[in-house]
């Protein structure tokens, strides 16, 4: 089997933390770096997390790469009150993890994103979770990675739900909108992961009462972490039963696209008034061919079933 | 073949009109009557409009019956300048049709839906393609309709691209929000034909050149009410390079529903602000059963050469 390359995008977050974890399990993908970026936390928090969390899962060989640290047509980025209460203030639901001594590397995020399309093309798979900034800058440094990166699978966007922040606008899409628009309509490859079915994966305490069970550290770790998101998820979305897998499920999907039920769709952002950062279909390019994909549908059982059976062999298998 | 028994709720309009033409020449479908409701034009010339037309086309026997003249919660109803430009201020292109001696049905559109439910139920369709209003008055004098008619297809609201009166809404919910909320909710097997499909469906001045070469009245009036809304269009939406089929669509897909591909969504319409008249799926009943399903693609070319195959025949016919 020819493995994907694959490098995850992330603002590190309690589901950034379960989509790197479960990345890190699946045995077509081959994680070779994770990318920094801005929104549940600042991007060298978020740098920060992706590397205490990736030695605590054993797997310290894999680079973490500094990437944008607000949007593009913004001067900076503070993290929205509504962010730090979902991930807490550190990001990882106020859980100490252990202390790293790796640092990012030497790289940024866009170069390391540029290199690796050259290099690895078809094979390349990126999944950002976060905001499209880094993708973004990427491509307008070199428009060449849109036609070489295999895939692109994004964590964000609704189509046919209403958005979080806003009744038009998902998280990561608000961040940056304009960003978002231009990978879009960058012509990449590209599948949307968003509100339309990760609202649909819900995990509960039953299963981090199964990580915590293990008598790992990061069983352990990871079952406090995520413990506090379906907490905050048990007032702000309580008909939801549960923590949504926002993340791990573009993860999942990316690895296996099979478990979506997917629309091709050309689609672009809106940048103005109520509805800025809207993802919708671009309705004067319906006629057109598109290389561009809307998950609307997911095999529910069958992605939760995997990813815990994963996650528990994971979170098993660090504490050897 | 048992036929199913069609109700056709329209505000007579130029593809109101095509739409009506074209239910006559489906062999599955027995046109059993045509209520008359407000949107393209007022409720009492939309009435009008039907009858003439169904004369013209050689079907005098099918009843019109008068339905509602307003939106639910508003008083009273004025054509909106744009919809008199998009289909004249006759609704048929300022066309002069033959007068009719008929006139509506003692019975009201209301009272006719609720008995042909009863009496057909499975077999009974009904296609709305203007405002929901005259449903959604039926199922609150009798709400028992909404699991006794077999299938609702109508021609309505905007999912996954952006609406034709405000970046929210399309016309028909937009004429009557409340209604379609009311219907989207009220439990009806039901699929939407929105702009998500209908903008894919077009018809040019080569199509209606053919009709008016039939050499009958019908063929050269149809062509003259139609090719003044491709010209509208040719000034509002060039890039389509035609005219929308809006409305026959739905009657395609009722009496043929292989021709789209469906989401089954759960859906809600939008009340305030911005986003009023928004069709948009029910965020909190994402993972609940459904009978409702939203158009997403459709066959373009086997609904165009069927639709025009059978509306030759019937132009042609309509001349004997």
């Amino acid at each position: 089997m020819t493995k994907y390359k694959v490098i995850l995008d992330l603002d590190t977050g309690i589901d950034d933390a379960m989509a790197l974890a479960y990345s890190l399990t699946l045995p077509n993908c081959d994680l070779i770096g994770v990318l920094s970026s801005y929104g549940n936390v600042v991007s060298d928090l978020s740098a920060n997390n992706s590397l205490k969390l990736l030695d605590l899962l054993h797997h310290p060989e894999v680079p973490v790469y500094k990437g944008a640290e607000h949007a593009l047509n913004q001067p900076n980025f503070t993290v929205l009150p509504v962010s730090a209460h979902i991930h807490g203030t550190n990001g990882v639901g106020e859980v100490t993890l252990p202390e790293t001594d790796r640092t990012v590397a030497a790289t940024s995020a866009v170069d390391f994103i540029i290199a690796a399309a050259h290099q690895y093309q078809d094979r390349l798979i990126v999944i950002p979770t976060g905001p499209l900034t880094n993708l973004a800058q990427a491509f307008q440094k070199d428009p060449q990675i849109s036609h070489l990166i295999g895939k692109v699978v994004f964590m964000g966007g609704a189509l046919t739900v209403p958005g979080n922040v806003s009744p038009a606008a998902e998280a990561n899409i608000a961040q940056d909108p304009e960003a978002a628009n231009i990978v879009l309509r960058g012509g990449f490859n590209i599948t949307m992961v968003g509100l339309d079915v990760t609202l649909r994966t819900v995990l509960t305490k039953k299963e981090t009462a199964h990580w915590r069970s293990l008598g790992t550290t990061a069983g352990q770790l990871y079952a406090d972490i995520v413990d506090y998101y379906i907490d905050v998820y048990g007032e702000t979305s309580p008909h939801l039963h549960g923590c949504a897998l926002h993340d791990p499920l573009a993860v999942g999907i990316a690895a296996d696209p099979s478990l979506a039920q997917t629309i091709a769709l050309d689609m672009k952002v809106d940048l103005t008034d109520a509805f800025r950062g809207r993802t919708i279909g671009n309705e004067e390019r319906l006629k057109e061919p598109t290389t561009t994909a809307v998950c609307v549908n997911v095999d529910v059982d069958r992605f939760t079933t995997t990813f815990m059976a994963h996650m528990n062999e994971l979170l098993q298998e660090s504490g050897e």
